[in-house]
């Protein structure tokens, strides 16, 4: 067994950072949880992620969690993969890259399968759900406009470019189409052409 | 004027970067923006950030925005103040700390004031602030749990300990009492006595 233990469910961020790891090359172990069975809120997770939330990934050091945290550190553990910029700049830029798809993108994305997380009454929930698909497209006309492509974060392959694959697959159940993104369509085709992605698709 | 500039208001998540910067004792010019007169959406403003939002941090090399990438940005153009871990798993910890700040505790403290980002509904939006309460106290459940202090992070002070002060503030305005968390209450205490917290808080 490896040191690494990545925790996850198909269909969410956690694929992110398995391709961050595929990419880096890393012997890594994978625990895939089933959110129908509720798996991320049995006490066994629970006692690994209290969160009851993936992805997780069990180090020797301990269990760390939140996805762009995750990316930054595959990438620092695994250095000789070139997955981040290394200086302060770059690498607050890719920071923030993560940091606007964790806290707002992915957030915007929520309030569809999640929404009960922020109200208990039915219509309130259909409310939020009506509203997914506009605040998605907003996020990504912003993406779309700021992207100078290749890749994400401009000429180099990085963490960035798994995450915003990932997320930008989530556009199709929001109702959004990905073509009317035509630099994130593009990059999304590149993305799954890469054997690490393909090998994270399960 | 000095090479960074930070572009605030009063009461935001922009705090945290503005007592990271106190504390690294970095030379930097303030920019206040005022939301009541919608500032935050003037042409003039989303020329500097488009996202239309609190903080922006302008460097010699760009702008850059998202709270847990200003934060770690700091901290490693300011390495003499020590304010993150250096090694790949602390910095990881930090970073962790950081964006569950700013993906799951902002976003469930957002859901008073700015309800109407993810419904458009009166009736929705009224359902989602009945439940911030509840939704702040179950994550500051958590995060007094595991706060084993002095400071965020634990035994060394970091530029997590101005973004919890910062985002612990925001519990009397939803209505939840901080004395519910008794570490993380003589935290917000011990934080709000350090110099660079009390140049920071108009």
């Amino acid at each position: 067994m490896s040191s690494l233990t990545l925790y996850y469910a198909p269909g969410t961020c956690a694929q992110a950072v398995r391709i961050a790891l595929n990419e880096a090359g890393a012997e890594h172990t994978l625990v895939r949880l089933d959110f129908k069975a509720q798996q991320q809120r049995s006490p066994e997770y629970l006692a690994v992620n209290p969160k009851g939330r993936v992805p997780a990934l069990a180090t020797e050091h301990g269990v760390l969690t939140e996805t762009p945290a995750l990316l930054a550190y595959v990438a620092q553990r695994f250095p000789a993969a070139r997955l981040a910029p290394t200086d302060p700049h770059g690498f607050a830029r890719m920071q923030e890259f993560n940091s606007y798809l964790a806290s707002t993108v992915h957030v915007a994305h929520a309030h569809r399968p999640r929404a009960s997380r922020w109200a208990d009454e039915p219509e309130a929930i259909a409310a939020m759900q009506r509203k997914v698909g506009a605040n998605m497209a907003e996020c990504f006309e912003l993406i779309e406009r700021h992207l100078d492509g290749p890749w994400a974060l401009g000429e180099h392959y990085s963490v960035s470019d798994g995450y915003l694959f990932t997320v930008s697959g989530w556009l199709q159940s929001d109702g959004v189409d990905i073509a009317r993104f035509p630099k994130v369509h593009a990059h999304a085709q590149r993305v799954a052409a890469r054997p690490a992605v393909q090998q994270a698709t399960d």
